[in-house]
């Protein structure tokens, strides 16, 4: 997106539900990906983290006996000392995702949802075979200790009822020229986003500046456990059941060549659709992409 | 002290005054010294830190703009995430320092001096030219930030009057064989422990088995601002001035060969003074001091 229009002209709203204190530390992770990618630092095998990382806290960490299922690197941990140091001083998330941002060289405007605290909760189901079957546990818990390896009965947004939205994104919302929703989870990464008081409203406003772009092709998630999560939680895991859960908010559906056969059944919520290739297996497709959803003639 | 006698029948009572929150971060200095020195990991250059320590973390901090004045090493840095994590779940400093001796293959016993927090916290003289004359600072923001480069007009321990001896500390000093008192700060490293109510007491009660080895020789501290903290705070700086802070609950004065002449004066005191070489510059002599104090006939 950010070779398609001017980068500052962009505002990203960032789920922060899947942040967490681990060691003391404020993880942000869905901040830190997006930071971490538009400053060229991402590390394109693993889709986390950052380029060239070492690991020699990560690797002490585990001769000691400390907690190491969630991994941190050298330089990331950098980041959460300072989000972490900043927060303790009064700084709100907004005010630290912003300068982190500046600091790492990005131009465009990164938001959390909220400055409050929101966290993701998942019910794991008890026919998992798990141990933490009926328990509710945290986001990155499911996420990368299961490896979403377990079913989940039930997924709510612990804080969400009492949040604000930060500063600015209703605002942005309310004044864009377009609202993309990236491809990513309907229900644990635009659903925290959805459940922050006011949101969903102003984006039931601009509805009709509202294109998604979906996240299942094929009826599979190309990386995540979207396509599970679906499922398990009531809807079809193919990009009209992601349609369906939007219909309310957002006018424009862009789906995946490989479910052209899809367009009708969406047209039929009351949505436009647009067909296009939307796998970003390189910078040049998410570069054809992105102009592909910024064309969009709403 | 762990080549002279059995490790296991070593107790070592630390001062936790100088630790501090940094980055999210629970510090403790003195404990991280010991465990680091007794696991035979420390830096003999700089004295503090692990040896052959990297800085990847550091730096990318420094890169990003946040504070760094504090340097924490990469393996460092593990010690302190462990520790936070683990206070975080509930556990008593002391229980984590007793993981992190074990883990790091330490065979004395490390005990805090306290589990409640206590807080060195140092006047600035208002005549010092500094920035922050007058304000009352951290420990190691005078000590680290400041290089201790500053006159003190006052120093306190915030908390200590609330806090209680940690486990096994007043049991430790009733049952020794004898109490050693290294060659520490009197006022800001030696002064926080006997500000927890009860350790002075039975300090006093075991006075005919204390020794304590002067840390100010010929005048000065070999390392730090013991020397001139003593002048500043109404003390003399000399072995003789150590000797009168500690005669209510030290029996005998360990001081160096430069100091002979003042043995006479330390006697006077009601002390027994014991004349030996007393700066540890290698492990050798550092063993030679421990035998000399060990052997003490009280």
């Amino acid at each position: 997106m950010v070779r398609v229009v001017e980068p500052s002209s962009i505002t990203a709203v960032i789920n922060t539900a899947d942040d967490m204190v681990l060691h003391g530390l404020h993880i942000s992770p869905d901040i830190d990906t997006v930071t971490y990618t538009l400053a060229g630092l991402d590390n394109k095998e693993t889709g986390w983290g950052i380029a060239g990382e070492t690991w020699n806290v990560h690797a002490e960490l585990g001769r000691i006996g400390g907690k190491n299922w969630f991994q941190l690197g050298d330089r990331d941990l950098a980041t959460h000392l300072y989000r972490t140091q900043r927060l303790s001083e009064g700084a709100s998330l907004s005010e630290v995702t912003a300068e982190l941002a500046r600091r790492r060289g990005v131009i465009a405007r990164l938001l959390p949802m909220s400055d409050d605290p929101v966290r993701t909760r998942l019910t794991i189901a008890t026919d998992t075979g798990s141990e933490d079957g009926d328990a509710e546990i945290d986001f990155q818990d499911y996420f990368v200790r299961h490896h979403h390896d377990v079913s989940v009965s039930a997924v709510r947004f612990a804080g969400a009822e009492n949040a604000k939205p930060a500063a600015g994104v209703v605002e942005a919302v309310e004044s864009a020229e377009r609202v993309i929703v990236c491809p990513s989870n309907p229900l644990v990464s635009i659903g925290p986003i959805l459940a922050v008081p006011g949101i969903l409203d102003v984006l039931q406003r601009r509805r009709a500046q509202v294109v998604a772009v979906s996240p299942i092709i094929a009826g599979t998630a190309l990386k995540g456990p979207a396509d599970r999560l679906l499922r398990e939680l009531g809807s079809e895991s193919s990009a009209l059941g992601v349609a369906r859960l939007y219909a309310p908010w957002v006018s424009t559906m862009v789906i995946d060549e490989a479910d052209r056969e899809l367009a009708h059944s969406i047209e039929a919520l009351g949505m436009r659709c647009v067909v296009t290739p939307t796998i970003m297996s390189t910078a040049e497709r998410a570069e054809s992409l992105a102009r592909e959803v910024v064309g969009v003639v709403l």
